[in-house]
């Protein structure tokens, strides 16, 4: 990275925009829309900062039990107005950053759309021109803004307050909220989430900068649809940031029709996809092309050691599903080796039925069907040094047949604490909840082995596919690493 | 098909395979287990015509309710033994044959496994030639044998007696079992289904020769882990049964270790994949790679016309998501065109909100949070000739928070029923419910959401990429019917 004062001077700034000692909305109404709607959403977050609603036609009203202002003229003092919301008609917003400008707030958050993704690319031009005449830094317009559950700050009303370590760049404000309330169902939470929209001022880069050395991140995560500003410029950030913290890249429009969907959403050219992949591998960057693989590669860098080998040892019950696990790892890269004699005489002394297969793919047939045998199984891969993942399939759907006489819950709760117990250090073990059977008591049963599951670090995936892709893009990333360190040993 | 008689004979033969007029089952305990599963299973299933458990040790007494026999001269005289399910060790298999034999019994189902899957091919081969000195005919051994649910036979306690169109041939028992139960809780159904195991007689060319003419069927779909009799013959009875119905197979052990899982499943050589996506290409049969893609093609072949073009139109609700499937769907080898400038024109007038996108992929905005604007939609791209199928996505999920005042139940009843009535005739609409978060509550709207859609004959995915996949192959096999038929013209 280069300038290091200017960036630790952005650093510092972006604080301010991330935790705002007071905030104004810009277009609040008495219609729970528009500004009202970000100001009903920091009140019921508790939001613990003065927020204050602008709009001169209701100066001097309450409006959500706050009192409504004229202009930036009428802020108090102190605390300052670090963050200002704008939801006016997009005509009014130059006028409002004018405002903004004279009273010296540093960062102004502009929702409203209808500036270049819609051609309008004078009047975005226009908000540039007044932001840098003032000094003030803009994110937007078009987008939702900030999202930092330690400071309660929020863009939607059902956002967690808890915070984790995956920050999230999102060219799509909806997205950012849907990522944010999936990972929080899943169990992994984030530090900070920043919805760009077009980008006029702040741009992906600055953030990718920004989250590439904050404290509070591990992972950094984005969607982007297009890059507006400087490639190259993101593809050295990249590569000065995966050597400490992994970076997942969900590229959208890469399609012909999608890059169409694109530019009438956010009003960018999206770009090839050879491109994009040739620049993952190159900067050590994870590409990921739908939602569900953006936040299991989130959830699974921030839950997971990163695996030392390609080996998995597939676990399932019955012949059917050992095959399918295996050819579904192998096709998606990983291996699923032998096991080793030693290990193999292990299982057959816990397994004597004739019906399993203990080579690897195990399949641990009837015996499967018991609540601890998974857990067996585990402890004894768990000393194979060529193994580094263990996938196992489970169909929690059947827990309601054959758990009948010992109580779904109790037979769950067995099966789940046994193979937490028995996960070996710097190994992954993840599960798959095979679909049997759509039915209301299946899906509920389903439901709440996942929620267990998770509960004890364990991930849980709808296909087979899924966690063997997961773990494919983190052996990927430790490849990249270990040949980035002999690389720059040799230098 | 070569051998007109021979065929109808096998035909006629394979009818009291399926549709016994007595059952008897050898190797019945008091234990509910081998033996004893089968006669519960039928029983359960209230199989209408007699059932003889045979057990020379407990001849005389009652097991579940039935007179044990000493052996299979004990039979009545009628109705007679049209099928016998044998469990009793594999060592004593070849002597009751012969007893099965001497009674003249035409079909024997051996469920006893240790045979050639373990490498005991002598044994095997003993089968075959009692067999063939007998003039009866094995399934298996090492398999469940057979399913037919209109004439009450069954091989698991937990099988509809609801009968379809759809036929399945499996070398893997339990995924027989597993695919009828999946296929009846999405709301299709099975005209057969035959579990044939190591295949010493009975192949599952045979089976595919059977379902090719039968009347109850119109999908012909199979597992396969290796073919053991000869391929050719595999080809050219398929080239013979796609012309009149769509055949989907899934050939497991793909891979390396796949294919060592397979050896030990049911003891074969599996084959390698580019032959076999060579055989479908040629063949007009559809090749599948995992369960879920098993019994959605399945499903779609029983439920949906085949596509005439490969034109869709995505509907989604939120920028990212409109991005995603665009993406997904192109990636799989279908086009999303530009709808008409009528259609738009009809579109722009239904939704004239600035946030929405109607050119294709369309994006409702907050407009497609309605209950009813989706099938507004549908109604105007109905009309469209380039496009033969509708992919939308809706989250469930968000019913609960969304549809608050409306009431949930009410607003999925008013989507699914103004979107089922849209649908225009001869085209493919189909739903993905992305999975926004993993809740209780949400995990129950989305299995009820699910459920109203199956029930108007909307097949509900939990990915983007497996609707485009199951469009992509229905058109694939189109095609292939299409070109068949300008060849043969030429001819």
């Amino acid at each position: 990275m280069t300038g290091v004062a200017s960036e630790e001077k952005q650093q510092q700034s972006f604080e301010r925009l991330f935790n705002p000692r007071a905030i104004a909305i810009f277009g609040v109404n008495k219609a729970p829309y528009g500004g009202s709607y970000f100001l009903r959403c920091l009140q019921k977050a508790n939001f613990p900062n003065p927020i204050y609603p602008v709009n001169p036609n209701l100066a001097g009203e309450n409006l959500f039990g706050a009192k409504v202002l004229g202009s930036a003229a009428d802020f108090p003092d102190t605390p300052p107005v670090d963050l200002a919301i704008v939801a006016v008609p997009a005509k009014a917003c130059p006028s409002v950053l004018e405002d903004l400008g004279r009273a010296r707030v540093p960062f102004v958050h502009i929702f409203t759309s209808g500036f270049s993704e819609v051609g309008n690319l004078e009047l975005e031009r226009k908000l540039v021109s007044v932001a840098r005449e003032w000094g003030l830094r803009i994110v937007g317009p078009n987008c939702m803004g900030a999202y930092n559950p330690a400071a309660r700050v929020v863009f939607a009303d059902d956002l967690t307050d808890q915070s984790g370590h995956v920050a999230f760049i999102s060219q799509s404000g909806g997205l950012a909220a849907r990522l944010a309330i999936n990972g929080a169902s899943r169990g992994y939470f984030f530090s900070k989430i920043i919805s760009v929209g077009n980008q006029a001022d702040l741009n992906l880069n600055d953030f990718f900068r920004y989250f590439g050395t904050d404290p509070d991140t591990t992972v950094v995560s984005a969607y982007l649809e297009n890059i507006k500003h400087n490639g190259k410029d993101l593809v050295s950030l990249l590569k000065d940031i995966t050597p400490c913290k992994p970076v997942v890249i969900w590229k959208g429009g890469m399609s012909e029709r999608g890059s169409r969907a694109v530019m009438s959403h956010t009003g960018g050219l999206a770009g090839n996809y050879r491109l994009w992949e040739a620049m993952a591998r190159q900067t050590g960057a994870t590409l990921v092309q739908s939602f569900d693989e953006l936040t299991e590669m989130n959830h699974a860098f921030s839950t997971y050691p990163l695996p030392e080998t390609l080996g998995v040892a597939v676990i399932t019950a019955g012949g059917g599903q050992s095959v399918e696990a295996t050819d579904a790892c192998e096709r998606l890269g990983l291996q699923v080796p032998e096991l080793s004699q030693t290990a193999q005489d292990q299982l057959g002394r816990i397994f004597p039925d004739v019906n399993t297969n203990l080579q690897n793919p195990l399949d641990l047939g009837a015996m499967g069907l018991m609540a601890d045998t998974y857990g067996k199984a585990i402890e004894v891969i768990g000393q194979e040094p060529e193994i580094s993942s263990v996938i196992f399939v489970k169909d929690p759907e059947r827990f309601p047949v054959y758990a009948r006489n010992f109580g779904v819950e109790n037979f769950m709760e067995v099966f789940v604490e046994t193979t937490a117990k028995a996960v070996p250090p710097g190994k992954l073990v993840m599960s798959v909840a095979a679909t049997l059977e759509e039915e209301e008591t299946a899906a509920l049963a389903r439901f709440r082995f996942q929620e267990l599951l998770q509960e004890k670090g364990i991930m849980s995936f709808k296909t087979i596919e899924a966690a063997a892709k997961v773990i494919y893009h983190m052996w990927t990333y430790r490849n990249y690493l270990d040949k980035r360190k002999k690389w720059e040993l040799k230098k």
